[in-house]
């Protein structure tokens, strides 16, 4: 856990700032919990946060449950889209782009494996999909902890590689299916409100994605968290959790995207609870699961786009918001520095 | 009005984007509209939205009405103010940096001047503060005049050095109260519901406002806009209306801060409908007011951060986003061009 002891100080340097009490709103909120973060270990706050180098891991994965047809495109798209990611023309690149964000994908089990050399792409494949989460295990146990391994590894290395702020996306066609599932499996509440339209499937699509997450929720409700994952998980998934294990481990501040990755951010405070200290919420995605799995974590995120896109990209375009909220911690003068006659 | 015979292109380009139909929400709304007023004049959708040295103008002034003790804070310190932007320690400044924004300020009439040679301060002054609201007109028609031509002429020089993004900020102890009352002036519905805690004042303080701000609407209410201002503007607002306008017959998009911002953009709109198709709104604050206004002008902001600072800190916060819209509608692959499978 945080030490909090420098918690008071930290919000009483906020609110000498020149501005009215808390009008910062969430970026207030932000600030206080970088600066917990950053200072722990020393016996005053730190002067300046830092955020150096952030970087995206987009893990990507197949599912079996895929060949239902519970969603808009065939698995091979999800090797399209790695090719895209590593061509620079998907969303989330465009928004690295924008926002200085370093991007790695991850290839940790897509059922087409990619011919490329760029030294973007990691491979530390699973497999080549997973069961189908609706007839049979989505995968060993075997898998669960070398997945978990295989995640906190390459989190490790992007923080000893000097990025100090993580941020995880994910790409894999059936994997809200599977997202959905997961949390049915870990929460109270009836099973329909977790599983959402994806990408945008037809009503019809709907009911059998419903019935299909169902099946795979009755095998697994009640597990533990590892054997969830085992029985309805996928494999970006477990890598997911295993790189918010090592984050938070390491006490970096991990920046959290829509509902698939919350999903995984849910799995790991269940195994380390520790770790939702570490967390700060980027979006509010439109699949209904994710507004769950938010309550159950207690968060509340800092944007609210209508996004339904994956990949990370709510958390790249939260980035700036950090870099903000860091910014006013380290230079907003207070009401002596600026002469400001104290108003609050 | 803008021509809008190329937006069916327009939204054909967005939506060949490799990503489900309507995926990234409201930057989806942000790229066609951005697209579309680049576009004005040509035969085809424009191939790159540029975003060209955005720019916040700070319009601050003081009003009579703060001698009622409505504020937290007394007249004096709204020149305390303007000294920190100036030093570059308030909020907005911190924003700018950290989003590279630049920031000009206005003087439009403080009670007391400052003392600067910085390039930054722009001095427009229409008087020393507004006469009481709750009493007297705040200004005369001929300030109103006055002002909105000052503000044109500041909005069309920021323009004219290269601009094509700009902002309006405020700062004036007593403005929420002028606001309300122009907002429940020009508006159906009751006059509380207009009235917010400003920077935080007391109940008692909220029950003394609401009556005084009530005084001013019975004599405004049902004139013409420009009287309306005359009765109970701010000199800082009158000059942004006459910036709106200026910025909407240049054709540059307007990114439109919180509450008293949104009122000044109101009245421009009502002076000149064509105004509104030119703003993208930043940020929904937490001045009950800001709702009302938003709900008038149709428009769904961008942020919700809880922020009730005002500065134009919320517009500033929301750049990194029009960033985001523009590079996805410049750099993101199509389906055809990525060989990704159409799924939609």
């Amino acid at each position: 856990m945080l030490d909090t002891s420098l918690s008071d100080v930290i919000q009483n340097r906020i609110d000498q700032k020149t501005k009215p009490l808390g009008a910062l709103g969430k970026l207030e909120a932000v600030a206080h919990q970088l600066a917990l973060i950053q200072s722990q270990g020393l016996t005053q706050p730190v002067a300046q946060i830092r955020i150096n180098q952030p970087t995206v891991l987009v893990f990507a994965g197949d599912h079996g449950i895929a060949d239902e047809g519970v969603s808009i495109a065939p698995s091979a798209v999800t090797q399209q889209m790695v090719l895209n990611f590593l061509a620079g023309g998907a969303g989330v690149n465009c928004f690295c782009r924008a926002n200085q964000v370093e991007l790695k994908v991850i290839d940790a089990g897509i059922l087409i494996p990619v011919e490329s050399d760029s030294p973007q792409l990691i491979v530390q494949r699973l497999g080549e999909r997973t069961g189908n989460l609706a007839k049979e295990p989505a995968m060993t146990m075997a898998q669960v902890e070398q997945g978990i391994e295989l995640g906190r590894k390459i989190a490790l290395e992007t923080i000893h590689n000097g990025s100090n702020l993580v941020m995880f996306g994910e790409m894999g066609i059936g994997n809200t299916s599977s997202a959905a599932a997961i949390l049915a499996a870990l929460s109270a509440g009836d099973i329909e409100s977790c599983v959402g339209l994806g990408t945008g499937i037809s009503q019809e699509q709907y009911r059998k994605k419903v019935a299909l997450v169902t099946a795979g929720v009755h095998r697994a409700k009640g597990q533990a968290p590892k054997e969830i994952l085992a029985q309805v998980g996928g494999f970006e998934i477990v890598q997911m959790v295993g790189a918010f294990l090592a984050a938070a481990e390491q006490q970096v501040p991990i920046l959290v995207d829509g509902f698939i990755v919350t999903v995984a951010a849910l799995v790991a405070t269940q195994l380390q609870p520790a770790c939702r200290e570490l967390m700060i919420f980027a979006h509010h995605s439109q699949e209904p699961g994710h507004q769950r799995a938010l309550e159950i974590l207690g968060a509340n995120p800092l944007l609210d786009l209508d996004l339904r896109l994956g990949e990370g990209t709510g958390a790249v375009l939260a980035v700036p918001l950090i870099r903000a909220a860091a910014e006013f911690y380290n230079t907003m003068a207070s009401f002596a520095e600026a002469g400001v006659e104290v108003t609050c």
